[in-house]
């Protein structure tokens, strides 16, 4: 007979306990709530670990490719301030220490024999969510049922990046099924967050959300259809693109609900700076993924579109459409305080800002629960089931006991509604754009109705999914930090149905003192350069921009 | 009581009669099989009318914006040769001259007051395929269900013509459910080739075929599931491109199976040049309809890439890869000469030209014909009951009594089949890119098994269909005539199955004698610029191009 589902989940978290070398043990677990100062107290990274760990992409890419720095060194210290992310919160799903320095070493190797980076990301440790797959790992995605298997193929973007010089060391944890913005699974239990264990790092990508947070990694790789990359991005203080389906290869990955195409999950970096996230996507784009992936459009970075948003930075010239609340639930009183930070600073640096109002985001939200949910959770149950394991508690809303499976004339009439929401919301934009004489730049508006939440609090995904319905780019920049003195419960509000009184009861200052607020700048499909641009100088002027 | 279907179409048939005016009416039916020359001997076009309808697109839009042609002038010359077109081949559905001289004299009026031309296609009638929604006009699609319902909406598409400048006056003949590449329906019968009434017109879009051929239109419009763009340009020795996916806005166009998308319907132009193509293609995207449709790509017109090819031409330097047969159906003999003749003349011009091997042509035929049938075609049985007519016989394959509406799941397994027969075959062309130690630049194949088709022979779709699969870039090059002479019958080849058996068992040297003969040129995704740019070279050398 086979092995329990907690025998197996049991086998694995000793397997992963192994991967960490006795030397990078912590020998006693801090108390704190937050770790994050933790690389720095421990004495336990020496000060040139510190110092590559605390840089950015941009400037280990640029050392490494002036032979300034060795891969094997950058290599080694993110694997150990990984390591003590692994311990501390808890993100790691697999840890691949000797085949990171191996490759780091054949990396050295070739640029010390050809005097120059073997491409874009030469010798760059990256860390990757655990929907990659990488030759001779498992790919758990948290189903015990998939443990045991080690990937023979490697998705497309795996090898882009490997071709662009990057180097893998470990794949971060995510929750059973994907299909949540916190991250637990019955394998390897719950993620925290490091700045405080008793909030969520976000998800589904909340292992790279905590990973990069911590500083366990540069940049990570995550995949969003419904805010996975951007809630991690946001809870963790950090930048994260949702770039539009279509711009970054998505091939071989493995999923949930694997050929659903109603709507995309995409895929795309987390950072500490808009800077890095040009840099993945640069460096992607220049391996031509369209040649490997069939869904990839041909559209390389377009400079001439970041210059376009950069001269009208100049002058002051952008516009920008904000909502503070989507109708439907109203966010906490700190992200709201978040979406008013970066109005004033856009309208003091003489941007015109005006509101702009959801169109039918109601309507959005509950034709995308749907979509989630098309098949009738056949195929994310058949993978629950074929270990036994039980489901999450935190996908009960999915499991609804009303979901049935979509007939097929169903599903296209689910299609075309979704188009014709789509062909509205531009008509709605078309319309802003006649009023103001010239086009609207982008809407900065919350990601999540909360600050970095309590553990499994996580319920309306709406202020994300609406925008993965739309198919529309959007760029999470982290803004301010929840505070007690400042944001006080908000007590008048009437709630506009139990979802919406639900997420507002959950606000306690004092709980949430501290924790990261971030807003969306959201642009139209496939304006990665322009949106980014204009995220870039969001955080320049919130003082958050970290720009080499 | 309704009418029975017989009544409503024949309703529809003595409606649509009455709109030619008696002065454009033919009172004696010529008896000849071909008609193309009837304009020029009947006496009934002036000689400016002659001269205007024998024109090309480019010449008349830039006659149009200098003034020097009048836009009621060249729309009464096209709405009266379409008269013919229409009393000859049997190709219009809605044909409304008085509406179309209207809008001519409004644009007139404001080329008067402005002093100049409102868009890029300012005055030029263009003619539509009965899937394009205009207002005040019906909708059929070939379904007698559908008549009796005025549009209020338009397509997005004639919005943007509209805008453009383009006149509109006739909406062309489909065959009921758009699945054929022969145009037959319950309403107004069959539409044959203006070259010889025994041949078939090609389908879907084969109103625009038989009209675009008479040159009752100097350009008009089609969509491609399966060939139905390029099959009736084929058919009438014209260009006719099929974009990829998202070039081109397809919303709120009518469609059998609407909501489908695990392979999109294209929108695309039938012309007599690429460079009428290419004055459509460049005033579409002038008018961004990304704006307009979310499901195009923000990708105007990109000069460089043409331009790219253009030096290639220079120097002989184009790689064209090339087969004559897909491994499933041989191509009777004078489609087999007329690959032979593509490729001569490119090799003589010092181009590298190399055999190319189909990649599982046969595999990619099955998934397609899958794809097409999977709501087990309820949503067209629906639309062909609701009036009680009968299916035509030409969809017997389509209707094979063991389909049966796909599930979910099986639906998502089928997306990953497409996706990863895409990937397969992208990685056969980096093989080839690498073989040849730079980018292969297009393929050059048959389109359809046959020249044009006797009536009700249509029956292999894969030639075209394949690279709707792959939605890549095909651009239909008109390349010669049948002839009895030389295209003898080929006795000596082994079927590889029941359908290449029949496919060349169809073949006679007599009856095809004169019909015309094509190729397709294969680009990558969204790669129009470059594959026209091959396109109009290939037309040039072998004497079949038009270049103002």
């Amino acid at each position: 007979m086979g092995q329990s589902w907690e025998e197996i989940a049991a086998d694995k978290r000793a397997r992963l306990a192994k991967t960490i070398p006795a030397e990078w043990k912590i020998e006693e677990l801090p108390t704190e709530d937050s770790v994050l100062d933790f690389p720095r107290t421990s004495g336990l990274l020496s000060a040139e670990e510190l110092e590559i760990t605390g840089s950015s992409a941009v400037d280990l890419v640029a050392k490494l490719a002036k032979g300034q720095l060795k891969s094997v060194d950058v290599t080694q210290a993110f694997c150990k301030r990984a390591a003590l992310a692994q311990q501390l919160t808890n993100c790691v799903h697999e840890f691949f220490p000797e085949t990171a320095l191996a490759q780091a070493r054949e990396l050295d190797a070739y640029f010390e024999k050809n005097n120059g980076p073997i491409g874009p990301l030469h010798g760059l440790p990256i860390s990757l969510k655990d929907q990659f797959r990488v030759k001779g790992v498992e790919t758990s995605m948290g189903y015990v049922s998939w443990l045991g298997k080690y990937d023979e193929e490697e998705s497309v973007l795996t090898t882009l990046l490997r071709k662009a010089g990057a180097v893998f060391y470990v794949k971060t944890s995510v929750p059973q099924t994907l299909m949540v913005c916190e991250t637990v699974n019955n394998i390897i239990g719950r993620t925290v967050n490091p700045r405080n264990k008793n909030w969520s790092c976000g998800g589904s990508s909340g292992g790279e959300g905590a990973m990069v947070g911590f500083r366990g990694g540069i940049m990570g790789v995550g995949t969003d259809i419904g805010g996975s990359i951007r809630i991690p991005s946001a809870f963790n203080f950090l930048y994260g693109i949702r770039p539009s389906h279509g711009r970054m290869p998505y091939a071989r990955m493995a999923n949930s609900m694997e050929g659903q195409e109603t709507v995309h999950s995409v895929v795309g970096p987390i950072a500490h700076s808009v800077a890095d996230i040009k840099l993945f996507l640069t460096s992607v784009l220049h391996e031509q993924p369209w040649k490997y992936d069939s869904k990839v459009v041909p559209l390389p970075w377009r400079q001439d579109e970041e210059d376009a948003v950069k001269s009208k930075l100049k002058t002051g010239g952008l516009n920008v459409g904000f909502y503070r609340s989507d109708g439907n639930v109203l966010p906490h009183p700190p992200v709201l305080r978040g979406v008013d930070l970066v109005v004033d600073a856009l309208k003091k640096n003489g941007h015109n800002v005006f509101p702009w109002t959801p169109y039918r985001h109601d309507y959005a939200v509950d034709l995308i629960n749907g979509i989630y949910a098309s098949d009738g959770c056949e195929d994310i149950m058949k993978d629950i089931k074929a270990s036994g394991e039980p489901a999450i508690p935190n996908i009960k809303n999915l499991l609804r006991p009303d979901i049935q499976k979509v007939d097929m004339n169903s599903l296209w009439d689910v299609h075309l509604q979704k188009w014709n929401f789509q062909i509205e919301y531009l008509a709605k934009l078309r319309e802003m754009d006649a009023q103001l004489g010239s086009e609207i730049d982008c809407i900065v508006a919350p990601i999540s109705p909360t600050a970095a939440i309590r553990h499994n609090q996580f319920k309306y995904y709406g202020y994300a999914s609406t925008i993965n319905l739309l198919d529309f780019t959007s760029v999470v920049v982290p803004v301010t930090f929840a505070d007690r003195d400042i944001d006080k419960k908000n007590d008048s509000h009437t709630p506009a149905s139990d979802m919406d009184k639900e997420v507002q009861s959950e606000y306690d200052p004092d709980a949430y003192h501290g924790a990261p607020v971030a807003v969306q700048v959201i642009g139209r499909k496939l304006t990665e350069e322009r949106t980014l641009a204009i995220a870039e100088e969001i955080g320049r002027l919130l003082g958050n921009s970290v720009t080499p």
